[in-house]
This record gives C-alpha cells, structure tokens and sequence, in this order.
C-alpha cells in the first residue's frame, strides 16, 4: 500500500444517497495488506498502537472525566455477518477495562415501556471508554419494520429522531463509528450450514434465522434506507466487505484505528504536583 | 514441571488460619515455566486453551441460561499491586463479549443509602459469563476498617454477611476465585515512583495512595484478617506474589485455566432437530 493512498476509512464510508447495497461488492478486500497470511501479521503492529491509543482515550477518562471524549462503535449486518466475530477479534485487541461492550437482544417487557432510545442511553459508555454495541436503536427500523412490530408511522419517524440522538452524542464528544457487516446471500448459507455441521457450533443456530433470511429483499430496503438516511458526517457509517472474515476484522480495525489517530489524544497533564509528591514518597517510609 | 506436579491452585491456595502474610514470600515464582521470557511464552497456549473454555461456558449461558455455570473473579491488593494488570493479561486474552468487568470505587451516595453487598449483587455477572471485580465487597471490611468509615462492630459483622452471601452464590452455580495480589512495600515504592517519573503514568498516581501506604501495618491486620475468616473451600483465596508482574499474571491465568479445566465443560446440546433444520435450510432460497 503506497503511502499516500487514501485512508481506509474514506474509502468504505457510506456514499451519499442513492446508496444500494445490491451493487457493492461483499467479497472486495479494498487496501488489504495482502492475502490472508499477510493481513493477519498486521493486527499484531495494530493491537500495539490501538492499546497505547485506548489507554490515552482511558487515562483521559479518568482525570477529567467532564471533557473526556468517548468512542462509540455500532456494528449491524444480518445473521452471520460477523457482528460477535468483530468483537472478539478486534475489541479482543485492547485492555478489557476500556471496552463497554453491550449486546441488544430483542427488547424486553420493561424496555418496550420506554421510547425506543431509552435502553440505548442507558448502555452508552462512560468518558474514556470504548463502547461496542453488538446490534442498536437500528434493529428499531430494520427487524421492526420487516417484521412489522410497529406501525409503518412509527418505524417511519424513528430516521428523524436517530439523527437527533446521534448529532447530540456527537455534540457532547462522542466519537461514533457505524460499521455495516456485509454479506451475500450465498456466504450466510454457508455460515449458517457451518453451525449445523459442528456440535461446538450448534448454539449459534437460531431457527429464527432462517425466517429472517427468507425476508432478505426486505433487510435489504431496510439497509439502503438506514444508510440513506442516517448517515451525517459525525456519525458515519462504513459498509464492510465481509464475505472474508480476516478482512472484515482487519478493515474495523483499521478503522478504529485511523479514527483514534485522529483524535490526536495526549497523556492528560498531572492532577498534582510531580516535585512535591516525589519528595513525599522519599520521605514516607 | 513434572506431569506429577501438584497444581498451582493448590499451592497458592491460602492455607488454613492462622494465616500471617508478612510471613509469605511476595518475589517467589513457585511453579513458574521459567524465568521472566520463558514464562512469556506461556501465555500463547494459555490463551488458546481458555478461549476454547470460556466460549464453551457462554456458549452453556446462552443454551440454558438457568443452568448454566458463572465465574467471578475477584481481584484484590494493596495500591499498585496490578489489579488492573491483571484485567488486561489475563481477561483480555479472552472474547470479551464473555468478560463483565466492574471496578469499584469509592461507594456513590446511592449505594450508601442500601446495605453494602448492594451494588455487589448488582455487579454479579450473567450465566455463561466470566465476571471480573476490580476490588469489591472486601474493601468493606479493609477500607471500611483502616479509615473508620463505619464503627467498628458494623464492619465486624460482616465477615459473617460476606460468608453466607458468597455461600448463596456457589451454591446458586457461581464458581468464584479470589485473588489476593501480594507485594512488598518496597515494590509498592518502586511503582509509586515509575508513576511519578513517566508523564504517561502520571494519570495512575493518586496521592491518597500515599495516604494509605502509610496505613501498612493496619492494611496488613485487616488483610489477614480477611484470609482467616472469609476463605471457604467453595469460595477460596489464593495469595498470588506479584512483585513480578510477569509472574503475577501467569499465575492468575493458570488458576482460572485449573479452575475451569475441573468444571468439565462441555459444548451445549442442540436446542433444535439438527436433521430437519439442514434439510429447511437446503430447501431454502
């Protein structure tokens, strides 16, 4: 890779509408280091420099929590696709008291008592932290709108009030990465077999899964409108090639990393005096 | 190590009372690979044989949640003795998505307002998960005790209160590991100064740290004191010498390996007709 290619994340940002997800290729493997082999001998070079980064974003976190940034990472994509494989194989990367990782499962009895923003504000992480959310408020407008858990006004303002949330956690200093796992038709076949196939696998499988791709046209309008629609500047998504899983994990790797980079974080200055606390301890005992 | 060797959970298990910490090595390596690199090197098929464990324990959550099997950890040491260390060499060579970290602080207003095993209950893991406590209901009777934050019969009575409530968990299918991380004063000093002499550690040091190291002896008294009354079979400590950091995590990360080795997981059974999900599956676009 030529030094002065683009950075990876300009290259699998989200366009602006019309996007349609049918014409991207879920099989590319844009600015990859190489073949398989060759990629994953990068996640070692990029574990290091994403820890030292983490633990900058953690340090500033705890010395002046009211100005910390914080990072937010939502991963969505259909069955398969890799959201818990992402998680584990590059959040998997960094100190675990950095990441506030959280899983949304269908919501629960007291959950659907609230808007549906309400359980994600509860589960945002702190200043510092790096939050990973395994599924989000956007289940709200895909699995709810192709399942018609709500009416179509319902699901149909919920684009409006998402970008409102998000410009607000944007305002207030998150730093908020949106990745979409794509996969073809073909690949979640696949997937879905391998978890037949191997009883070490068999707790994966989720007959429902099944229902869900038969709806596949309709996630795919869901998706297009989602990254149609909800895709600001300061909350942009990335649609990930993900057929390969090396290089899905490399790409979000890659992401987060020139992401934090350009936050430019520093060591937080010291809350004390340095001189006088050295001289302290070398006169306690 | 010979095949025959005793494991290392049993000889770092605390022994019966009376238990006297200033008479226990805090720079011996028992068990230890080797030296400092050989050690090092450990750590690779650790981490492999853990991550099969641990993925077949949330694996086991997932499948059947009300008997599945927990882990908590808990992590305890005197300031700078590498609780958080741990947390990133040990629990973060595992998915965590698996892994509930909680660190506690000092005790919010709130939490004042409920008994002090409050927010402790409210911190416990969910089956299938590793739950890790950087610190926990012990500072209750350490800082409680040293600082006077409460009288002293209150804190008295809860070495009773601690047994029965770790009691309820084991029996309730926690299997819970209590490590004391053990160093000498004079390590303590040496750590205290690197945090003093590196502007990227300036963020770690806190000069009550220094308030409490001058408190030794009555940490010395209130530690032993919890290694004789709260160290039962089915929620046991272990005194982990961890002037040497490389040793301190091995060591840590071999006793949950032990631990979870004697839980016999195995991969759950299939909720569903594997035969007939594959044939829906074939039989599906």
């Amino acid at each position: 890779m030529a030094k002065d290619s683009p950075q990876l994340s300009d290259v699998l940002r989200c366009p602006q509408p019309p996007v349609d997800i049918t014409t991207i290729d879920t099989g590319a493997t844009p600015q990859a280091p190489g073949d398989k082999e060759k990629t994953l001998k990068e996640f070692e070079p990029m574990a290091e420099e994403l820890s030292q980064l983490q633990e900058t974003l953690f340090a500033r976190g705890r010395s002046n929590p009211e100005a910390a940034r914080r990072i937010l990472v939502i991963l969505q994509g259909l069955d398969t696709a890799g959201k818990g494989g992402v998680v584990r194989h590059v959040f998997g990367l960094v100190d675990p008291q950095g990441i506030h990782h959280h899983s949304f499962k269908a919501p629960t009895d007291e959950e659907l008592k609230h808007d549906f923003l309400w359980r994600v504000r509860k589960a945002l992480p702190e200043p510092g932290m790096i939050g990973v959310f395994d599924r989000s408020h956007y289940e709200d407008v895909l699995v709810a709108r192709v399942d018609n858990l709500v009416e179509e006004d319902v699901w149909k303002e919920r684009y409006d009030l998402i970008n409102e949330f998000e410009l607000g956690l944007a305002a207030d200093g998150y730093k908020i990465i949106k990745c979409f796992l794509h996969i073809s038709s073909d690949t979640q076949k696949e997937r879905l077999q391998a978890r037949l196939d191997n009883p070490a696998k068999y707790w994966k499988y989720d007959p429902s899964d099944l229902d869900a791709r038969s709806k596949w046209p309709d996630y795919t309008d869901a998706y297009n409108d989602v990254l149609n629609k909800c895709n600001p500047d300061v909350a942009p998504w990335y649609i990930i090639p993900s057929d390969h899983k090396w290089y899905r994990n490399w790409a979000v790797g890659r992401i987060l990393l020139e992401t934090m980079r350009s936050m430019k974080l520093t060591w937080p200055a010291p809350d004390v005096d340095v001189e006088k606390e050295k001289e302290r301890l070398n006169n306690a005992s």
